[in-house]
C-alpha cells in the first residue's frame, strides 16, 4: 500500500522518508535503520565537513545497502553588520563566562563549503539529495541528475515550490508550520510562511506536478493516512524518530521530548539566526528581551555552538537548541524499525476501516 | 459514508459543520442552505443582540427545517486599564477622522448580555450550542442539556480538551493553527496555542472520548479524509464557505479572499483585543507599529466597530477585519450546496482510491 511510480524509482518500499535532522540526531545509525525498514533514512549534512560527509556515508553504507539521501544547506549571504555581530558577541560571553568557556572577542571564521559538500555527494553518488534554504545552482542539479541522484527541494509556500519545480527537481518537501528545525523559507520572510500542514499541502499539490512529500506534525500512521489524502506522495518525519535509541539526540533533549506538550515549542531565530521551531528554552525566553540585532545565519549559528556544545556536557537543556515540531506528545523511545512499522500499519488499517465506513 | 452514531443523533446526514462566522458572513441563508445540504449550519452569533439572535433563528427556520447551530462568546473580564484606552481612542480617532467619523473621547458602553443570549437559545430549543473563548458555568450547561440540546466547546490545545470534556458537553472543536477568525484560547496566550491541525487532532482525540471536530485549514474532500485519517468525527469548515454566494462577507472582502495567497493571513489582536487571524492589512501593518497596550476584548473591539464599519462601506479593505484561514487559495465562490457536494463526493472518492492503492 502507499507504493507509487515514484517510490519504485527511488527503491524504497513505503514512502517514509526520514527527516533531516542536522547537529546530531541523524547518526548512521538511525538513517540506515529508516532504510533497512523500508523508508528513505537521511543524514542532515548541513553542519558536517565534507570529510565527515564522506565518513558518515560510508558508516551509513556499513550498515545497509539500501538507498538513503544527504540533506545540505544552500548557503545565503549573511547581511549582518559588524556593529550586531559585536553587541551579540558581548551578550553571549555571559553564557560564555557562566558555563566555563573563555570569552570571545571576534568572529569565529564561518568557512564556506557547499561546493566541497556537494562534490563529496557527486562522489560518492548517493540516492538522494536534499536541500532547504534555497535552490542549488544549475551547475550543480545538473551534475547531480547526470549521476542520476534524486533531488529534492523544501518549500514552504506555494510560491517556492513553483519556483522549485521549474530548476528541474524530483520532488518537493511541503514543510509545514509543524515541523521542527529550521523553516526552509526562501522567499519571504519565514514568520510569515508557517503554514499548517493540512492548509499547506493540497495548495502546493494544485500547483506542481512533481511529487509532493508531506511534513510537519506527521508522527503516526494517522498523519501517513492523512498525508495521503490530502495528495502527497510521501510524508517526512523527523520528531518520531528523534528520542529513539538509534537517534544522537542528547539525552536530556530525548527526555524534554517525550514529556512536554503540543503547546511547548516555538520559533526562534535566537540559536542560529535562522527560524526554527524548537521546545521553548531559558535562552529562547532571555533572547527574546534582547534589544539588539541577532545576527544572520550562519553567524549567530557559530556563536552560540560552543555554549550549546558546553550546555550539552552539562546536561543543561536551558542553553541547548532542542528542535522538534508539533506533534511532540506522540513521539515515543521505541527503535526506529517499530516506529516504522506501527506507522505502515496504522496507516494500511486506517484506509481500509475508513472505505468500509 | 463518514455517519457516526453521534451524526445520526445530531440528525445530519454528513459531518460537516459549517464554521459560526460572526460579523456577517454567516446569514440565514448561508446557515440554512449548508443545513439543507445535509451539513449543519452555524451562526456566529457572538456579537449579535438577544433579539437579533432571535430574528436570526425565526429566519433560518423559515429556510430549512434540519437542524443547525448557535455560536456565543464566553466573556471574560478585560482586564484593561483606562490608561490604555485613552491612548487606544485617541489612535484610532485618526481613522475616525480619516473615515469621516466623529472623533470619540469616552469609552462605548459594552453591555454584557451573554445570559440574555443563552435565554434565546434555550427559549428556542436550538439543535446545537457551540461556544468559543472559555467554558460556560455548569448552570447554562445543565440548562442545555435538559433541553435536548447538543453542546459544542473549542479548544487550541490538549489541556484544553480535558478541560471541555470535563465540564460534561456533547463534543469538541479541534481548532488548528490555519484556522480564520478568532482563537478560541482560554487558558494560557494564544499565541502559543498555534498548533497545526495535522497535529492537534492526534493528540487531542488521544487525550478524551468525546467526539472531536476537526478544523483549520480544511477546504474540501481531501481535507476531510485527512481529518477522519486524523481520528476527527466531523469538520469544521469557514473560509471554505466564505465567499460563497450565500455568504454575507463583504464584497471586497470576498474579493480579497479569492486573489491572496496562503501566505497572506497573521494572527493579530488589533481589531478585537483577542487574537484572529485574517489576511493582512494596512491596518494591521500600523497596528504592529503602535507602542501602547491593545485593550483586551471586547473593549478594542468596541473601539475600532465604527471604523470597520465606515471602511466597510467606503469599501476599503485596508480597514475592515478580513478573518480568513491559511487555505484560501482553495476559497472558490460556488454556492454553499455545490461546496458540500464536492467535499463529499471528493473524500469518498479518495478514501475510496486510497483503499485500492
Amino acid at each position: 500500500m502507499f507504493q507509487s511510480a515514484w517510490t519504485e524509482k527511488l527503491g524504497i518500499r513505503y514512502p517514509i522518508l526520514l527527516a533531516p535532522m542536522a547537529g546530531g540526531p541523524s547518526t548512521p545509525e538511525l538513517v540506515a535503520a529508516v532504510s533497512n525498514a523500508g523508508g528513505l533514512g537521511s543524514v542532515g549534512a548541513g553542519y558536517l565537513k565534507p570529510d565527515q560527509i564522506r565518513s558518515a556515508i560510508h558508516e551509513i553504507r556499513k550498515l545497509t545497502d539500501r538507498p538513503f539521501g544527504v540533506n545540505l544547506f544552500v548557503p545565503e549571504l549573511p547581511d549582518t553588520t559588524d556593529e550586531a555581530a559585536a553587541e551579540m558577541i558581548k551578550h553571549l560571553n555571559t553564557y560564555r563566562t557562566e558555563l566555563g568557556l573563555t570569552p570571545i572577542k571576534e568572529l569565529p571564521v564561518v568557512a564556506e563549503t557547499f561546493a566541497e559538500q556537494v562534490q563529496v555527494l557527486l562522489d560518492e553518488q548517493v540516492a538522494v539529495f536534499s536541500f532547504t534554504f534555497g535552490i542549488p545552482s544549475k551547475d550543480i542539479l545538473d551534475a547531480m541528475k547526470k549521476k542520476g541522484i534524486t533531488v529534492i527541494g523544501t518549500a514552504t509556500t506555494v510560491e517556492e515550490a513553483k519556483r522549485l519545480e521549474a530548476s528541474g527537481i524530483d520532488a518537493i518537501v511541503a514543510q509545514g508550520s509543524e515541523a521542527g528545525g529550521h523553516r526552509g523559507t526562501f522567499i519571504g520572510q519565514a514568520e510569515d510562511a508557517l503554514i499548517g500542514t493540512m492548509a499547506l499541502v493540497p495548495q502546493i499539490v494544485d500547483h506542481v506536478s512533481i511529487p509532493v512529500i508531506a511534513s510537519g506534525g506527521i508522527m503516526d500512521g494517522r498523519g501517513m493516512a492523512a498525508s495521503f489524502a490530502l495528495g502527497a506522495a510521501a510524508v517526512q518525519m523527523g520528531t518520531a524518530f528523534l528520542a529513539a535509541p538509534e537517534s544522537g539526540a542528547h539525552a536530556v533533549y530525548k527526555e524534554k521530548l517525550l514529556t512536554s506538550p503540543e503547546d511547548s515549542t516555538e520559533v526562534t531565530r535566537s540559536y542560529s539566526g535562522k527560524p526554527a521551531r524548537g521546545i521553548r528554552t531559558a535562552f529562547m525566553d532571555d533572547m527574546r528581551g534582547y534589544t539588539g540585532t541577532i545576527p544572520a545565519y550562519p553567524i549567530q549559528n557559530a556563536l552560540t555552538r560552543e555554549i550549546r556544545q558546553a550546555a550539552a556536557k552539562a546536561n543543561n537543556p536551558e542553553l541547548m537548541s532542542l528542535w522538534a515540531g508539533q506533534g511532540l506528545r506522540l513521539a515515543t523511545s521505541r527503535e526506529a524499525a517499530a516506529i516504522m512499522e506501527q506507522t505502515i500499519g496504522q496507516a494500511e488499517e486506517l484506509v481500509k476501516r475508513m472505505s468500509a465506513l
